[in-house]
């Protein structure tokens, strides 16, 4: 089938969804966000894309700490509603239970299902939005949601966004084994 | 459920697969990549994050484009092949179809259900890898790939990665309708 051109716009894919978490005027704050990927293996770094209209930029930048919080799908209405209010005019402290680890400043959600404590190590300026990349320094969770001390995606059941059809999904059907399915392919072509 | 506190590691959760590509030495060179994000809405900007040890991340900056690349379920044996082998050592131009859009040094798989054309505007150097942030300059799909001239990832199916399950997941159950679920636990709260 022919290629079509389309305008310039976003990558049509599943994004991750997450809060982010700073104290702002301090009082925790909490945005939902799906614009972020891991920026270093090891040790681990974390970069967060946010619209510099939020109110929780100024917490990341004051504090030079913050949360990603992975919420489980049946908080997907509370998630969404931290996306659709601003900190600016709406207190979001009470939205969920905060908790606190090593660094003190970066408030996390007990009801998460997994919580990543950040360092703020450097800033972007990109036009409308800035990223935070920043260093973990802790991932909290809980022994239900990991398989072998590690966090298992399938008990987490994290929520993607797919932001065209405007619509949450869950993970689905397993399609094969990550750095495996490429020898076979390999072994079919020789 | 008590917290656990886990050593600093990767955030769990679920990445969107793509292959980035790029000219290296006159030939086209695709790359396994799950690291990569919006990193601007308008104009459009995408940041995707490499190792430097990769082959591609030279053609990204000798020619100042780069594609991504959206692979199908069905692409996932050969997008799995090209996170397994490295271009320092193999040849990657014909695993797949290639195809030139505006830049006309930015290869693109002709398999791929959605091809993402950009510009390079800046890279920044953290530790191990590298940030790429490119200008969307153009995006090609197929009309069996659209719902109304968009791409439509329900359609596309693509490949997510479940890293310490070291598994490749499809898109599953929807969950509801983003930008409007939180408004109705806004009422179930007042």
């Amino acid at each position: 089938m022919e290629k079509i051109e389309l305008e310039p716009g976003r990558v049509p894919y599943p994004m991750p969804c997450s809060l982010v978490g700073a104290n702002v005027a301090g009082k925790p704050n909490y945005l939902a966000i799906a614009w972020f990927t891991m920026a270093n293996p090891s040790p681990p770094h974390v970069l967060v894309v946010m619209n510099k209209v939020h109110y929780t930029n100024r917490g990341v930048k004051e504090n030079g700490t913050f949360s990603i919080n992975i919420p489980s799908a049946e908080l997907a209405e509370r998630m969404d509603y931290c996306g659709l209010v601003t900190g600016h005019k709406t207190d979001k402290s009470e939205v969920f239970e905060t908790f606190y680890g090593r660094l003190q400043t970066a408030p996390m959600i007990k009801d998460c299902a997994c919580n990543v404590e950040c360092r703020l190590v450097q800033t972007v300026d990109l036009l409308k939005e800035e990223l935070f990349i920043g260093e973990i320094m802790a991932v909290y969770s809980e022994e239900r949601y990991l398989t072998e001390g590690v966090p298992d995606l399938r008990k987490i059941n994290p929520i993607l966004l797919l932001q065209s059809e405007r619509r949450y999904a869950a993970i689905g059907a397993d399609i094969g084994p990550a750095w495996e399915m490429g020898e076979r392919w390999k072994r079919s072509e020789t």
